[in-house]
């Protein structure tokens, strides 16, 4: 808490009281992932649980690692070359000096970000994705994310200079992963048998899936309000702040659901409607958690709730295969989350978030939702033209998909050598130890 | 760690240091979710694991918006009329002035109690409750647990003014969570067949009750050192002595519960002797935490495990049908947390917790212990005649148990139209994404 | 954050800054304990599954009640008659004084060590280890851990006077835990028909295997981060180096094992290359995490990743059987990390940890990596006579290993009476709540 005399703590206005605020969120969110691998491995059918498990560690390490190499740099670099579209610096991270502390601490916070960025687009691409040809986007997929971060979140950033306003993501982590995880999916066309006329998708797990949602949810707090970037002066009101509306929001969205299911369902609870309402609301909430009031996020969480609904079954409509519902969850959540911040936010005493400005129900006018939907627009076309662009590569070299073969028998067997028993039971046997 | 100087984050005695780890604690306590619902799941049959994770979630989404509507306004609301036996503000708690990050702290970390103390409920209510009635009850559960908080933790709460002492709430969370239970259990009689001569009850998955057992562990030292409400000035001390007890407590009482169930199963190592003695001192040590030596901790933690397990065969004599054992765990222990408080607490020489009492070991009479003894009875007597009014409209309006039909079913299929595989697998079907 | 003013906060230099960071460290590292579980429990075979979560239980409990009462005065005692060899004082911990605040933070991020350096050994033992001998084990184990602790990390033990560096623990706990666990798998001898031609280990569950990886991952950073003991000052810029190196060394650990597999097993990912590869990465940064350069860390991991595949290996070759990898990752990881010591760092500028001196590849010549080997030398010895006399009396006296036909059957029912369904399902039935 750092009164003026502890100068040497002050780097940019980071305290190491910060510091604590901004490594714990960061430490929790990665949790996140945790959340990721059960919720999908949960949903998948057995024979590709282990496999999807898996995917959730590899675009950790290697996005995780390309994230470090050029991403950070890309997103928030602050050498001369820095532009409008990218920035330029901090490349293979290593800092010695003075600034150590703040720029590490930094780059952890976006580093988990980052991870959560990659890791939505797994779901889309699940049961029939090569995990070799996986493993190569994970790589690249960071190219995906890290030039949107910068518009939306680095001072010299476009958007940014614009008055866009992204709290701590619907836009530059879920849109974005939403929008690259629908490329993916159409590119891959669906699981076999998936729009057969009585075909109904297995889930090796309904409870994992739960659990799943449960860790999502419970990190997703410290995403939110880890994204006030501190805790010191005025930031820990926003910080609490967020923690409410983040919280009411996703209760709204699962009573939403809960409601819905019970209607369309007639008396049923659906878990996938449960699941999906509640992430889906926790996803609208996150660009505008500190700059509403509690009863608007209960309003928004339950549009967003309704919504991301309502766009998985259109998906289905479509004959798009989303396995586990991450293009409606994360595409449609963090579209209606750019939008709400133009309907609902009102300036922030604190930190100034949105640039002085209100949104149009407060007297605002049309500016932020302007520029909000300028940010759809061009977040939506950079993730679908450059994940098209890299899968598109990835396709006409090693290919993107399994075999037909390969696909049936499943990818805990083929790509792991995991066999399940005959009689349908968890033992498993696998190449592990087997001396070589 | 602000110095007189930092004046605007002081406000109502709470810095910034303060609300990161009220803050922190409550996102901690969150995951407390996550581990009810594995270890709820773990123990009951497989039929029906699906369901009370769905019940886990109700319980939040419903029963967290009501206490963001009117329960955190009863507990803790300071407006006029205000008085011994509830509060009055808050309702549909909006604040945008300077108390802004005070109160909303306080909501979500008072919040995270909420919602433990109504999950609680669901453990014992497993296996044959309606969905819909235990989501309507959920709704309404809020009032159960509100005003006992009002009476033990608000300054103008009678309890609280006549000096009982409760510091992270083995009454207010555990006790009347665990009447609440048993009031449940009683009304909707016992599982079918479960008392019948040769039963035995199946456990969906007993590695995952582990599991939920460790996560509640985990979860229990942010429940128990974030009660001191901050970290500033003694505070910290007061968090770091609690973090010992509560440990040293659940260790003792794993030991007295591994030892017990050597003798009793001769040589063997029941696993519900092991998980409940360990959640059993920990509900025990709850309310006296920060209060106590350490060897009284362990001494407090064995005996409240050998209770909880000895409460467990009573209720299984009595015919009483306690699905996880949440009435013995939560009741049981919740009153032993209660009475030694009255019997080994010394006052504290930071924020003064026992209002200047020692308990009757050390020399502080019978005082305390008398009004612990009053805090019981107005616990029990509350959380039992509320309950029972709402499961008695409940039962008459919409009913509260499933079809005899239902039940052999079992929820998973009935209420979620999940279907296990006839093999056995965990494989199963829903009903999500089926276009509607 | 605390300036001069605020001395009460400030004994033995600790502020409730610091005491934030301490606590909250701890209380993620006892997550681990639940990763330990999860990925011991999805690699054993499924009759053993609840058997070994017990085992992690029972570790805790017991190792947890001994470090009370001498582990922690052994270690980190400061009374008349503390030595180089061990330390004197903190028996049966209680504090009543101004110290409170410090010690019980100081003992509670201990015990967090120690249960976890405990725990390793559990996976080394796994599949026919009597619960009694180990019950009793755990009780003693202490001893094993407690010593080095002192060695290596109070002012007064002799490596940490020599100069010897080991930040987090790479030696004190895993290295140490490592080699424990090997004297105990190889008194115990293999598990039956284990190195038989066609044996191939079955996993109970591979996907908990990857969860309990992940929940490791994400405690880690805990466990390396908050080993600063603390947060004001500059520790805060070590920290945040810690968190990336950590998370640096775990990804690139992970690369090479994916690389690695895909070489050995033909384009397949075996997951326990995958999964020890990354613990393997994260143990081996553990001793030089705050000391090194990002990309030295890259190398650190890489190497690390590769050595515990290969030590793997190894060790199936020599018949040891090693059903977690638990050797493989904590005794190989933890020997690279004690050498890469020896080999990369270069003094911080904050807590002058390393002395002032450099690794050999910064100008500092051999003498760090002389003490290392020296560190390297007196732990290995320690760790395996003592683990060796403990089991060898447990051995003489109740037996260490249960009946061949006992180990057939599975401890699951052994032990715990519980039994798996004919059809292969999860479904188990238990002795839990029969009448007695």
């Amino acid at each position: 808490m750092a009164d003026n005399s502890t100068q040497s703590a002050q780097v940019m206005d980071i305290t190491w009281d910060d510091a604590t605020w901004i490594l714990t969120s960061a430490f929790i969110i990665f949790t996140m992932q945790s959340g990721f691998g059960l919720l999908e491995a949960g949903n998948v059918s057995p024979k590709n649980e282990v496999n999807i498990m898996m995917k959730n560690v590899v675009d950790v390490v290697f996005g995780g690692l390309t994230y470090w190499m050029f991403g950070f740099g890309l997103s928030f670099g602050v050498d001369k070359g820095t532009n409008p579209f990218c920035g330029v610096g901090y490349f293979f991270v290593d800092i010695e000096d003075e600034n150590m502390g703040v720029i590490y601490s930094t780059f952890v916070f976006q580093l988990s970000f980052a991870t959560t960025a990659t890791t939505i687009v797994s779901g889309a691409m699940a049961e029939r994705t090569k995990l070799t040809a996986y493993t190569l986007f994970s790589f690249f997929n960071t190219v995906v994310y890290c030039f949107p971060a910068h518009w939306a979140w680095a001072s010299s950033g476009f958007l940014s200079q614009l008055g866009s306003v992204d709290f701590a993501g619907s836009g530059v982590v879920h849109l974005v992963g939403g929008v690259s995880g629908l490329v993916a999916t159409i590119m891959l066309k669906p699981r076999q048998g998936r729009f057969d006329d009585k075909a109904q998708p297995e889930m090796a797990n309904p409870a994992n899936a739960v659990v799943g949602m449960f860790m999502l949810w419970w990190g997703w707090l410290a995403f939110n309000c880890g994204s006030t970037f501190g805790i010191s002066r005025g930031k820990w009101k926003l910080a609490a702040k967020t923690a409410v509306t983040t919280l009411l929001s996703s209760m709204s969205g699962g009573i939403a659901g809960t409601a819905l299911s019970f209607i369309v369902h007639k008396g049923k609870y659906d878990i996938g409607y449960l699941v999906n309402s509640i992430l889906g609301a926790l996803v609208s909430i996150t660009a505008s958690c500190p700059l509403i009031h509690p009863w608007e996020a209960v309003l928004i969480g339950a549009i967003g709730g309704v919504l991301v609904i309502g766009v998985d079954h259109l998906l289905v409509k479509l004959k798009v295969d989303d396995p586990v519902s991450a293009v409606a969850v994360h595409g449609a959540g963090g579209l209606w989350g750019l939008i709400s911040v133009g309907l609902f936010t009102t300036q922030d005493p604190v930190e100034n978030i949105t640039y002085g400005r209100n949104g149009l129900f407060h007297g605002g006018g049309w500016y932020l939702l302007g520029v909000q939907t300028l940010t759809i627009l061009c977040e939506v076309t950079w993730a679908a033209l450059i994940t098209f662009i890299l899968l598109f590569i990835i396709q006409k070299t090693m290919g993107l998909r399994v075999s037909p073969e390969d696909e049936r028998l499943g990818a805990d067997l083929v790509e792991h050598g995991i066999m399940q028993k005959t009689d349908g039971s968890q033992l498993a046997f696998t190449s592990q130890n087997t001396p070589v």
